[in-house]
């Protein structure tokens, strides 16, 4: 049998390229640039496996710019950039046209796609359907996605939290932060983040829940305020900044205490990571340090989609959103991260559904 | 009812004690003094509830370093030595009176005791018998006590491997890492150590069967030394050193690799620890870093002794002494762990049964 195929096109596909590999130092807008290029067919054959889609939101997230460098072995979490060619990192989709069964023109997806108008989808089983479209679309580039999965993963599998216990969150008005606060606030914990302005402060104490908070710009000896805000300690600690935080931290936590290391922010943009010197109290406390990423525990994805559907639905769990206008201005999303411009969550809105 | 006590007094004690608090730097034999006192009453009251014993073998243990340090809060591993008192450290012992109902004269023992021929012991609760006198008696300053201990929970409790893994130790000729490493072989594993002399070398692969050892006064650089023994990385590190030995294992580890943190013993005499650089493997391998102390595991150690006598009768576990003999020599053998002087397990021997 022969199909008949009517092949559609765009006229064209802006999109953000990697201009050239990044090295040490700040990450700036230069190693990005915003092209236009021809846009792929818009139709594909039903027997082609592939899946064409409109870009609706795509996430700006730190470990990019690992990617943006040229390593020299590949790297176990994400593949690097290739100057030239467009950035990618998870986003939600509409499907325009597909090759593969489970997918019809129409759907609403989420997975990983490029910075770009339209996407060919190579791999179209690594796109999920969006299963809560009563949230809203953006929510599967951040909280119902690899974010909220992350934050569930690393505090209910990684930190395993009891009631009662005593939490500490850096970079805690972030994508992941400010979902993991408000889990240990679920869970019964006492929480306090600390973050970069008072703006971020403001919210983590009167929309997030949490119990305390503090901007570190404005504390002399962060180690002073981990004191002030835990006399008692610290039972977990979730390390998404590294470095100076992370030896401020090991002093103050309690005997048996948990650091769960999700992300380094601080140490990304460093030529040489900051040396920490405090590791002794990993045996005087018993300390357990443990990192992790959030797709070792894609098997749990359905059970964390329900449960924060719901979280969201009841308002349990409130989530801030930080969303840029269009694909010119992603380079500028992506790099403000680092200076913590951004005020909760970090996305780019493409297009409308 | 009076009970008609005949008291006898040894004419004197010898006993090494804290002559001054230890500031920074390497510990110096300085730090302690050999002096005379005047013996304790070798007879105790049947309802004195204490006992007195005879000092055999005390053990030499690197955190003795940390006790000698005034402290400004407690530390939450052993008590601070007070200037011109006695140390304490593990040791083997005769009772030669009792006041305790499960024990009497003629009773070897072991448990903490001061280093001096003669100790009153105020909590003889503390005290264990010794069930194996098959076993040479120093072993229960040592393999049968707290570092075996230390070894076997430290390795199967925290570590937790599994056959095949790639094991390396660090400090692998010492009182603990000699244990692991055997441990390490008896559960089918790969295991390299590292040692600071070639006679070590030569022990850990003829001895102590481990697969593979370097001396590494003699690598130009740690790191190249890891990957020429482990070209598929290591699962699971057992970590003695710590500072820039942790630095060269961290980016050798494999996927969900454990660093079972033991000791740290290059950084007990730095003024500043070293500080460590590559701690973002943590998230990008998945690594679990976990400190323990033995006292944790003291509920396994009726069954970590039954396995213990038996593999060292077996001889599947060899094990290696360095005795120094009397109190004169203790201070230059505590001195001397720190520069490896030591070969196998550091004791003092201070009288015959």
């Amino acid at each position: 049998m022969v199909l008949a195929v009517a092949v559609t096109t765009a006229a064209s596909n802006k999109r953000v390229i990697l201009k050239r590999y990044v090295m040490t130092g700040l990450l700036t807008e230069h190693a990005m640039e915003v092209v236009m290029t021809k846009a792929p067919p818009l139709t594909v054959s039903a027997e082609s496996s592939v899946v064409v889609v409109k870009n609706l939101y795509i996430s700006c997230d730190p470990y990019m710019r690992n990617q943006m460098i040229r390593h020299d072995t590949p790297s176990s979490i994400a593949p690097d950039f290739i100057p030239g060619e467009v950035l990618t990192s998870c986003g939600v989709m509409k499907v325009l046209s597909s090759g593969h069964p489970d997918l019809k023109a129409g759907d609403l997806v989420w997975g990983v796609t490029g910075w770009e108008e339209y996407t060919v989808i190579n791999s179209p089983e690594s796109l999920s359907k969006i299963n809560h479209p009563e949230l809203p679309l953006s929510y599967y580039a951040g909280v119902m996605g690899i974010h909220g999965l992350t934050a569930y993963a690393g505090f209910f599998e990684v930190s395993k939290p009891k009631k009662g216990e005593y939490v500490f969150v850096s970079a805690a008005c972030g994508a992941v932060g400010q979902i993991v606060g408000q889990l240990a606030k679920i869970t019964g914990c006492y929480v306090v983040g600390s973050v970069g302005s008072d703006e971020k402060v403001n919210l983590l104490k009167h929309k997030f829940g949490f119990n305390d908070a503090f901007n570190y710009k404005k504390e002399l000896d962060f180690e002073a305020a981990l004191k002030r805000c835990f006399p008692q300690g610290i039972d977990i600690y979730f390390e998404n900044v590294g470095g100076a935080t992370l030896d401020a931290v090991l002093p103050n936590m309690r005997l048996g205490g948990r650091i769960t290391v999700c992300g380094m922010i601080s140490q990304y943009n460093l030529e040489h990571p900051e040396r920490v010197q405090n590791l002794f109290y990993i045996i005087t406390k018993r300390l357990r340090i443990e990192g992790f990423l959030s797709f070792d525990y894609n098997c749990r994805y359905r059970q964390f989609e329900r449960e924060m559907a719901e979280y969201l639905r009841e308002e349990k769990v409130i989530y801030v959103e930080d969303i840029a206008e269009g694909l010119d201005a992603a380079p500028a999303a992506l790099v403000g991260l680092f200076s913590g411009r951004n005020i909760g969550k970090q996305l780019i809105a493409i297009a409308q559904e």
